[in-house]
Order: structure tokens, then sequence, then C-alpha cells
């Protein structure tokens, strides 16, 4: 249990010194039968390990990358090379003989392997040290994401994700065989969410969603990593949209301060940042597409991707930020549970935050008076009555007061910030439609 | 948003002040037509306001329960009565008036309700102050777990719930219709954990897990939260059994340090704690159950749930200790994956943590070595080729320190700490055999 040995990230701190280090064979290079280089891997990175004796390089034949091995020898600072500290003069205990070759090559810079072939030999692709980086950044962001949120009053909540009726309709909802009759895996928390606002006013929760979209892109997965919150007794929809502010910029900073190392070797540039991020209307937005591109979308009633695209761009490049909120969507497009604007009733209070081109998360302000979300629930061609909906509904009849939140899906954002091309980088072992393992 | 409000919690800071608390009306009672007290309900519990106007007592009138509202008066500590501060002289606004009677009474010290009816009205039931104190403490307990981790060099990682196939075996598994074929929702993160310790080392997750058993107790859920730890180069299994102890002393230590009122106003009392927890074996405890009891267990293999019981009692008063490790589990009942113990063959390296009467935590060294592990499958009759097990193997194939870890029903924890009587009681919305709503 890392007794007598030290981490190769501590290296700098036992130069002269005798330390003992394990990991896994990543490469070796014999030079002759007297000099022998050992690149280790542990779960900081990669270390240098120089052999200079016979006995001990002949232990090394025959291992093959991933052999378990602890090496023992004295630190060094080096003046030049890729590794700025090494063990000299060393000696090689192996722990556990790899003898198969790998599936794939993870020891140089880029793994050379279709997607395809990459995901079904994920297994041994993820010790690749660029994708141990990205999961360390993620389990980094999350940590972050939740002290946001510890640290503003909101508690933690867990909702089931068996739920038995898909509450938000939608063909799009996976079933299940639940004791011989139908459940169904939750898209969302949203529901719950809100349940909880009448007893902890402010609620979070990161759990997994699950969307059955007959999608295949880069930008789609069917089980994700969804961080929900919820806050009641706002004033204004501004509020919801402050704090999402007050949220990224929050994660942006403390991960940049935390991991700027792991960001700068993922090739990460940190994002244009101001307090109140850019705010543009759906038509506005249309209209300077049109004036700055020709592009006409006037008619379209929801953003174009070439238009989250372009404003995203354009926010960077005139607005100094690299997030953007766009509202102003039509109220006639809105779910059951969007809250009306007040000044502008053809306009639903719902925003989504842009980040580098794709949307990362949606706001909304709920619609909360009981009687209304009937209404509401009614004109949709939805029967109130239903059990699927009337917990939902119970939360309102019983006292609710104005709330809001919103919903990011935590890959996305990780995606984003590290500037991978596909979300399925930023998920340990992604689900889609052909892919259910490993 | 909280603007020119404060929490019922600080009117402790605000005595003699003109303050705005907002929440929901928990009882009104009116003595005479100028003289009328309302406590009132925030995320932080309840708070007495009294009016002594005519007019503002007239805005209460038709008010029921969950009414949402402001109240706005001067704070005075009391001498005397249940609360310590109220708000006197008070005006109230009411900002959103529930006119539909309660389906239960939340507004006791206890609710007077069946368990079904409880369930069925849960969303209610959650505000009742009591209720959420249980999931408030449930969050900080998880957050402490989580901090315990991060703290101890562990990566947090994100498994996915629908898997190709169910890996451990048993019936006992969820199926979902995935895209037109079967897949099915996991029992645990068991392999998943294990492939990211040539990763990360260290890991753990915190996540759902699925149980589809037909039991029907109040030990048992459908859906549970699970925490699961998996440590690699270790130098035995007291390594893990270290970790274990010192984990579970952390979490107790932190949560009452950080919520001994929330505890208290629970009912619960702290664990005796030790640093190394009393150990003892299943013989060693067959033996000691018929020496004290009379009952004679000497034959069994396992545990019976009376003995669990029997040594909690025991540790608790001849060795101070609340918590109590069993191991020397016969290896012919372990799971394929098991260590076999190297002292003791007929042994697995396997232990369970029990707390108050029950086991909370199975702890085990892995099986490492890949062609033992093969051997290990094929001898339980199952197939090393099969597709569920391919990646899992390729973990251990391609190099695998010496690793083990645990698994944990988070639930089952808060549970045991408070001292709630049905496990149903520690989920905010329970799955069981009968019940997927609300």
């Amino acid at each position: 249990m890392y007794k007598n040995m030290i981490l190769s990230a501590d290296l700098s701190k036992h130069v002269g010194e005798v330390v003992e280090i394990r990991g896994w064979l990543h490469t070796v290079r014999v030079v002759s039968a007297n000099l022998a280089f050992l690149i280790m891997r542990d779960k900081c990175g990669l270390a240098q390990v120089v052999f200079e004796d016979a006995d001990e390089i002949k232990k090394l034949e025959g291992c093959l990358l991933g052999t378990v091995l602890s090496a023992k020898g004295t630190v060094a600072e080096m003046q030049k090379g890729k590794f700025r500290f090494e063990l000299q003069r060393a000696s090689v205990n192996i722990i556990r003989k790899v003898v198969y070759p790998s599936p794939i090559d993870i020891s140089k810079d880029e793994i050379h392997a279709d997607g395809e072939t990459l995901l079904e030999n994920k297994v041994v692709a993820l010790r690749h040290p660029r994708q141990m980086k990205i999961f360390k950044l993620a389990a980094i962001v999350e940590k972050n994401m939740r002290k946001f949120f510890d640290e503003n009053g909101f508690t933690q909540i867990n909702s089931p994700k068996i739920i038995g009726f898909p509450t938000e309709g939608g063909a799009e909802v996976f079933e299940i065989d639940y004791f011989g009759r139908k459940a169904y895996l939750a898209q969302s928390p949203q529901f719950y969410k809100q349940i909880m606002v009448p007893i902890f006013e402010r609620v979070y929760e990161i759990g997994r969603a699950y969307r059955a979209e007959k999608s295949n892109t880069s930008r789609h997965l069917s089980e994700i990593l969804m961080l929900d919150m919820e806050m009641g007794f706002i004033d204004s929809f501004d509020d919801v949209i402050e704090m999402t502010e007050r949220f990224a910029n929050f994660v942006v900073e403390q991960t940049w301060a935390e991991a700027e190392d792991l960001l700068l070797a993922l090739g990460a540039t940190k994002p244009l940042l101001v307090e109140h991020y850019p705010r543009i209307s759906v038509d506005a937005l249309h209209e300077l597409m049109f004036k700055e591109t020709g592009e006409d979308y006037r008619h379209e009633r929801d953003l174009a991707p070439g238009e989250e695209k372009f404003i995203c761009e354009y926010a960077a490049k005139h607005w100094n930020s690299d997030f953007v909120v766009v509202d102003g969507f039509p109220r006639s497009d809105a779910k059951f549970y969007h809250h009306q604007n007040q000044e502008n009733p053809e306009v639903a209070d719902r925003a989504d935050l842009l980040f580098r081109g794709v949307e990362i998360v949606t706001l909304t302000q709920r619609e909360v008076n009981y009687q209304r979300l009937v209404d509401q629930i009614t004109a949709q061609g939805q029967n109130p009555e239903h059990p699927g909906l009337k917990h939902y509904l119970d939360a309102f009849k019983y006292g609710m007061p104005d709330e809001g939140g919103f919903g990011l899906g935590v890959a996305r954002f990780v995606q984003k910030l590290i500037g991978l091309e596909n979300i399925k980088e930023a998920e340990l072992f992604p689900r889609d439609m052909q892919r259910v393992t490993p």
C-alpha cells in the first residue's frame, strides 16, 4: 500500500536518494548488455529508469507492455531529454509478467487505431497516458461542480433511475422488465429535482440519465452523466442565469487552478470568462447571422447548429467570452413545465448556454401555479390524471415557490473544456446504439 | 434568490432587527382576532411567527398547510417555549396559497400513517422536518465518503449501468430492451472498478446498482446507491481492512463534527470507534455464539442473522466498538474473483464489516493472476471466453497488481448511523417489487 515506495510525481523530492517506484512497463529499449532504458507508468504518468547491470536487464527479457514491476534506483535530475528526473543504476522486481502482446499499442504519444478498435479495447486503451489524463480531469471537474453547489446552499439528492412511467412523454426511453411488468429508465431527474424544491429549496444531483434516441453521432450517447440543479425562491429567471454564470466560472477557474498541468498536457486552452455572459435572443441571433454571413434562418424557431458555432466564435471575438446565453425561445415549442415570459407571452423563460460551438446547458424557469400546469398539460394533449404526472403535480398542489434550474451533460462539458472531437472520448465506457461492451 | 431575506437558522444573528423569512405554512393557531401564531418551515427547519394585527391574521384565512409565504417581523429571543427565537409583530405576504387539504398530516412530531400511505404520498411526506433531516444527513454522509477517498489518492470513476451481459451470472438482474436487443442493469460496478486499477491504482465510485431479487423485506431495495472502492499495489488483505477502518472512522467522525445537531435531533447515538476494529473468524464466532447463547451454528458455513446481531452487541459491550470485522469465510463459497488465503487454502481473503447488527461492507482481496482466474471461472462452470467476461479478463491478461476493495450500500450505512428501522426510510424514493412510483 505504497509502503516504502513513492509515486513517479514525487521523484523531484528525492534527488540523490535511492527510492522505489512501482507501476507498469511502458517501453524498454535495450542499448547493450549493460545499458537499458525502461519507461514505466504509474498513476501519475511516465518515469524513466536506467539499468546498467546485465543481470537486471536480463530480468526484463520477455516482459511485454503492462508487466507489473517495481524499480529501485538513485534519483537524478536531468538537464535535457523528455524526463526531468530519472532513476539511475536501477534494479528491478518483476511483480507480474505480461506475455501477451497488447492488442493496441499504447506506448506512443498517440494511439494509432480506428474508433471501433479503440472502443473494443478500451480496457487497455485507457492505460494510455493521455486517456488517463482525460478521466483524471473529468474527476476533478465533477468534484468542483459538487463543490460549487455545496458552497452555495444546495443539497445533493439521489433520485431513482427506474421509473414507472416515461414522465416527459416521448418514445425515446428504454423499457425494463420490472418483476414482470414494464418500467422505464429515467431520461432526466427533472420531476424529482422539482419535487425536492419544497424540501431543500436548492438541490442538485449528478447521476445517470438514459436516452434511447436512434441517433448515432459524435454528439450522442445512450447513457450520460447529468448534472441537474433546481433552485426555489427566485425573484425572476435572471436569478437562474446568474447562478449558471457563477457555476460555470467557478468550475473553470477551480479546475484551472487545480489542474493546469493536466489541461496543458491535454492541449486545452483556458476559456475566455466574463462575469456576466453575453446574452442574445434567438431572433437577434438570426438577424446577426444573416447580417454577418448571409445565411438566413430568420423564419426558423430554433437555432441551427451553424448558428451555435457562429455565435460562439462571434462572442469570443467581439465580447471576449467563450460562453454565451441565448434566450427568447418561442413558448409554443416549450415543455408544459416551462414558464411563460411575463413581458412577452410569445416567449418562454428558457435559455441555452452555449460553449465553444454547442449548447451545454438548458436553463428554464418553471411554471409553478398548479392550475396553470394542469391546463398546460391538457393543452399539450396529455392527461393530468395520469399516474406518471400525479406525484409531480402534487408538489405544486401543496405549495411550490417560484423556481427554476438547469440540466447539463457532464461529458460534453469536459469534452469542450479539453477540446475533444467526440463526446465518446469523455466517457469511460460509452454506450451507443451499437455498443454495450465493455 | 434570498435577496433581502434570511433563513430561519439565522434569526439568532438578528435579535431586535426587522427581518423577512420565507417558507411554507406548517401550522396556524388563531387565538383571537388580534393574536395568531404561525409555524413556518424553511430549508433549515421551523420558526415561530406572532401576528398581533387583525388585517394580517385575515390574510392567513383559508391558507392550508404548504402555503408559500414570507413573514416580516422583529426578532425576539425567548426565555421559554419550543423556539429560542421568534418573529414578533409580523406582517405576512402570501406568495402561493394552498387550498387542497394535505393527504397526510406533516405538522406533528411524528407522521401517523402506515408505510404504504407514506410511500404513496412521499412527495408531501418528505416535507416533514424529520424526513428533511434524514436526507440532509444522507447528503453530508455521502459528501464525507467522497472526501475520504479524494484525500487518500483515489480517483472517482463513473462506470456504465447498462451492460451487455449479466457479468456476475445470477438471474437477479433487470433486463432492458436496448434498441431491440437484450441488455441488463448492472448489479455492481465490480468489474469496472477492477478494470480501472491499472489506470488510477485507486478508484472509487458512488452510483446506482440494481437488484432484481424477489424479496420484500425491510433490508431490501431494487435500486440502491453503492459506494465501491478498489485499491492496487496492496501488500496483503490487511491493507484493504486498514483502509476500510480508516474510511468508516473518518466518515463517522466528520459527520458528527459537521452535523451533531442534526444527528441528535434524529435520535442518533455516536458509534463506538476504535482505531483497529475487533476481528473474528466465522468459526470463532460460531464457537463464541454457542458458548454464550447455546445456539449452535458450528456446522454452518455462513453467519446466521442472529449471529450478526449477537457479535455486534458483544463487540460493543466487550470490545468497545460498534464495528466488527468477520473473516475466515470458506473459499468454496467465494466468487471466482476472490483471492485464496495463502496460509489457509480453505479460506478466501474476504471479510464482512458488521455495524449495529448487520453486514454493511464486503471486503475482498482479488485473484489477479490471469491463468488462475481463467481456471476459477472454468471450475465454477462458466466460460472464460464469454463476451461478458472477455474485457474483464483483459485487465488481468495485460497486467494487474495485487488489489482488493469493498462495496457498501450507502442507504444502509445511513440507516444504521441514524438508527432507522427500515432501509426504505433512508432512500428518497425507494424502489421495491411493488413500487416504482413516485
